[in-house]
């Protein structure tokens, strides 16, 4: 099955949204209505792009309005953009969600004691190409870490585009190690500092800051997904604000406002490199509280 | 004095010039009638951005054509881009040339062994704003690397925007290290390996690869400024490749294409991450050959 996407709305206004079509032209949930696994593939994963490499808006599968579209994130009314920490520029992979999988907010997980971030399991796809937002990349999986993010755990799957020009050398971590040097520590480096310039702490990690194997990654899906679907078996009130409400999508999507220009980019979209002052504080905490756990071994 | 640019040609195109002006609307070249330092304003020089922060096009003042406008510079007849290098997006800092300066390409460097590059030096400004293509900016130097491009001296002057928020708390490396930790190293790993995705080894740089000093990047400038004095009173035939054959910069102006829309991003421009094959020789470079140096030794 091929996907693509319908724009609706303005970028960088809370009306945007990024509807999904299926080879038949329907509007369909990317969360719901796109296989975990891709049929016919043996280990190759369906992943929904949504913040594509080098770029900041926040955006996301909306877990709560029907059809899920990606709109972007907002608190309090503010659309919500990553800033840039150096040296990196936005996002460092194709970021996005494994569709059919839930991290589950009741259930404490007994490895990392958290419990789930409410959303679909998140992925960073490590290929050469710069995907767009929105798209459904076919995927192996090479590892994971687990990122305790404010206090919840949330996952991140570590995979590459099958189609990639390196996709049938990578397996397992070890390859990434090998045929990628650096983009392992790049990405735990990424996400412990992410939120720094916002004024937040360093993140932290469960498995003393480890990157977890292909084997491990698989079984926190194979959980996600299982959660997921008990979730959406689940017919009480609470199953409403996922999206499931009413599968009636084209009239969701025919009341979103038609698809205009982008809109200007917002001050804070715009202030994205660092405060380093705020940096100064991460790196005196990164340094002498936990930067030891941080480093890998060798 | 403020300078601006004017756009002739069409982005993505050889025809591309972005040419200056200065306050009186008059057309000016970059290179020679930009004074070195700003007039009135202790230790700080006026800086000429080429290549944006996080962009790929690699642009310069061109020493060779009358009023010597930024243009890409082409290899072969091709445009050329710098490719992306994990973790980097294009260039790390605002990148450009300090005016009045030239790297004599006779002269060997006793510092470094090697001759000039036959260019104004260039500037690594690392403030947060992202700059313009063309801007002229007031920095203070903070530092320098001493790069072997290609059996080139080619010294990268560290230094930051005036107009900074932290450029009060930055008057040499100590305290890049202190503010803006991380910044020093990911340069010098920036330009050690910036080539290596299109096949070539990575660079060298003199004095065992530590960042110099204040003292001794001003010293740079002070010689290339020396350098730069001395060709330009030098009538000879030789001085005409350098944009000085005619003052008459208008007419030189009026001779290019008119402003156009940007011609579409050649394929060149589009494949800029990675060929992973090619990092993984440099890393295996760096790594057996080479890194020990490379690290700082804390």
């Amino acid at each position: 099955m091929t996907y693509s996407v319908v724009k609706r709305g303005s970028e960088n206004t809370a009306d945007y949204r990024l509807f999904f079509k299926n080879g038949n032209g329907e509007i369909i949930s990317p969360w719901h209505d796109i296989p975990l696994r891709v049929p016919g593939k043996n280990n190759t994963f369906n992943a929904v792009v949504e913040i594509p490499r080098f770029t900041n808006h926040k955006m996301e599968i909306s877990t709560k309005d029907p059809g899920n579209p990606i709109k972007q994130d907002t608190k309090n009314g503010i659309l919500r953009f990553v800033k840039n920490h150096l040296p990196y520029h936005g996002y460092l992979w194709n970021y996005g969600a494994l569709p059919q999988t839930w991290e589950n907010p009741t259930h404490v997980d007994s490895r990392t004691n958290a419990k789930g971030d409410n959303d679909p399991l998140d992925i960073c796809e490590i290929g050469q190409r710069i995907a767009s937002r929105g798209e459904v990349l076919q995927v192996k999986i090479l590892g994971a870490f687990a990122l305790i993010d404010e206090g919840e755990t949330d996952w991140k799957i570590i995979c590459v585009n099958t189609a990639d020009p390196m996709a049938a050398r990578l397996d397992d971590l070890e390859d990434v190690e090998k045929y990628m040097p650096g983009i392992v520590e790049a990405t735990r480096d990424w996400f412990a500092t992410y939120k720094v310039n916002d004024g937040k702490p360093v993140n932290q990690f469960a498995f003393g800051c480890k990157p977890l194997h292909r084997e491990f990654a698989l079984s926190v899906i194979d959980e996600a997904h299982a959660f997921y679907k008990k979730l959406i078996s689940d017919r009480s009130n609470k199953v409403l604000s996922y999206g499931l409400n009413s599968r009636d999508y084209r009239s969701a999507f025919e009341q979103t406002p038609p698809s205009g220009s982008p809109a200007a980019l917002p001050e804070d979209g715009k202030s994205l490199f660092p405060i380093y002052f705020y940096k100064l504080i991460s790196i005196y905490l990164v340094d002498k509280i936990w930067f030891g756990h941080l480093r890998p071994p060798h």
